[in-house]
């Protein structure tokens, strides 16, 4: 296994301390609790809180966008296991300004299942929250189910709107709208070359042959749609924009923003090709691309292979996506 | 070879498209020539111009630190080689706002070679340069050959003085100085866990048996000091600092701004691990760490593996380093 690490048993307690002593001015753990990671920025009184959880191995997701205008708290569990209710319990009633927390997670049954819990409980403290969850994956279930799609690197976009939205000082349920809002109109695909090892395995848990393609792998390495014959990045882009414009079609005039998203182990020069791909296409019917993201914002450790997400604006989202933002490992102040 | 691309034979062009596609609006191809990419920042006349040059395959090094508050214009060639004298002369034409050019470089002879022949070149247009060479890499030769040093991630920090000069309206041999002082408290090194593909040789050029570790190895796969069984994260932060102290010393009091460099297929997770130990181990001796920098800044495509670098500040160094500054691929905005 070649990880960088002290020991699988720690791995995650010590990626928290090495966010912690890094960036500790604005972030930090909630009570010195590893498993929780909490905005130091301050929120004013009546703020909507906003707050995810999941499992680790996912940075910059899900971690890496607790800061200002994004995230106000994050629970994390081990790699690719989701985190305790109790934990997110713990998080919200830290994140609560007194205007209420909305939740917003990948729908993962984990996650879902402990954050109902966390929701009841706090209930107690009367803490208002809302849930929404990430379905942007349309490679993981059909359209007609598509209440099955697991959540990927759309929710970071649904983090950037919700966070804007409240700073703004909008209620709880016009926070809850707008994100809504938002998530309808992100769609994510993606396509894996190599698999990740978890630390605590040591070995991959599937492979891809050589020469081989995997269509609509999930962040987990869930099995995607077929493995196919390895591909271009031309043809990797326009199956993946004609997936997603299948379920969410474009117009010319329409604008989006398009998120290249390396899944660890591919180059910026890989993900920057397919950029150009994208671009090139919607370009060519009239669709306008507004603060394109190309790097790496929800990886899977070191797999290789990217995920291409469209999210279509309207003037509101447009402008929330645009209004400032900057967390240790996400700012928009160069986008 | 499990890479997303057309072609080998397009892999720098499709990249430099990309770039140009997705920020068109504030970096471009100089009058179309995908090997030169220069700033659309506006630049005032009697700003020093900053340059640079190098192989493709480093992303973000070097093209991804264009913009504003850095570098002005940077030449590519292929993935691990030096871009032709030509290309180079004709950025530096294209830099010059009639205050002079530093041309800001690693020591590796195709770039020292071209860029001596591209500065005497545009001397016949009365354009007056400087040059100096970044020689960060400690393991790269012993210190009394320190002048043989290759340069690697510790270059973004010399670029970041530069820039931050040249915006203050200093002048060329200012902003020379003030560079020379802060390559000469630079210092790096670095561990790989695996080879990269140059795509046009399609398989890797060297291998990293399983359980080993390369200490010390160069950004193009340059053989470093040694090989050893695998190490632990404490034990590689422990080695790279002691080493870097050996030829830097450091004392209780000073500052020092820390870089942990991912090389490309080191997840930010097991980079965060190292920042930690790094951290701990400066905390213990009195050193304070100031706007650490931690993921990828200098990468050698999907190479497993990452580089520490330190760089002790004073007072106007420290001052240069947190002036801000925006490029498509960084910012210190959230620094």
């Amino acid at each position: 296994m070649k990880k960088i690490l002290n020991s699988a048993d720690t791995f995650v307690r010590d990626t928290m301390e090495g966010i912690e002593a890094a960036y500790g001015d604005r972030v930090g753990l909630l009570d010195g609790d590893f498993r929780v990671l909490v905005s130091r920025y301050p929120a004013p009184e009546g703020k909507v809180g906003i707050v995810t959880a999941g499992g680790s191995g996912h940075l910059p997701l899900f971690l890496g966008y607790v800061g200002q205008g994004m995230l106000d708290g994050c629970a994390v569990g081990e790699v690719f296991a989701s985190p305790a209710a109790e934990k997110m319990a713990d998080m919200i009633r830290a994140c609560d300004r007194g205007a209420g927390v909305l939740c917003l997670y990948g729908n993962y049954n984990g996650d879902v299942f402990n954050f109902r819990m966390a929701c009841e409980d706090v209930e107690f403290d009367d803490i208002e929250t809302r849930q929404l969850l990430g379905r942007d994956d349309v490679a993981s279930s059909p359209k007609d189910r598509a209440d099955k799609r697991r959540g990927v690197a759309g929710l970071v976009y649904a983090f950037k709107i919700a966070g804007a939205a409240a700073e703004r000082m909008m209620t709880l349920d016009e926070v809850t709208a707008v994100t809504a809002r938002a998530l309808d109109n992100i769609r994510t695909m993606g396509v894996a070359l190599s698999p990740c090892i978890v630390p605590k395995v040591g070995q991959p848990t599937f492979t891809i042959e050589e020469g081989q393609i995997e269509i609509g792998m999930g962040i987990h390495g869930e099995a995607g749609i077929e493995v196919r014959p390895m591909m271009t990045a031309d043809e990797i882009a326009r199956l993946i924009l004609e997936t997603i414009e299948a379920d969410m079609p474009l117009n010319a005039g329409d604008e989006v923003s398009v998120m290249i998203n390396g899944l660890g182990g591919t180059p910026l020069e890989e993900q920057l090709i397919v950029y150009r791909s994208v671009h090139a296409r919607l370009a060519e019917r009239g669709v306008a691309v507004v603060m394109p993201h190309v790097g790496e914002f929800a990886t899977s450790m070191e797999m290789a292979g990217l995920s291409v997400s469209v999210f279509k604006l309207d003037a509101e989202l447009k402008e929330l996506l645009r209004a400032p933002a900057a967390t240790p490992f996400y700012t928009n102040a160069n986008k």
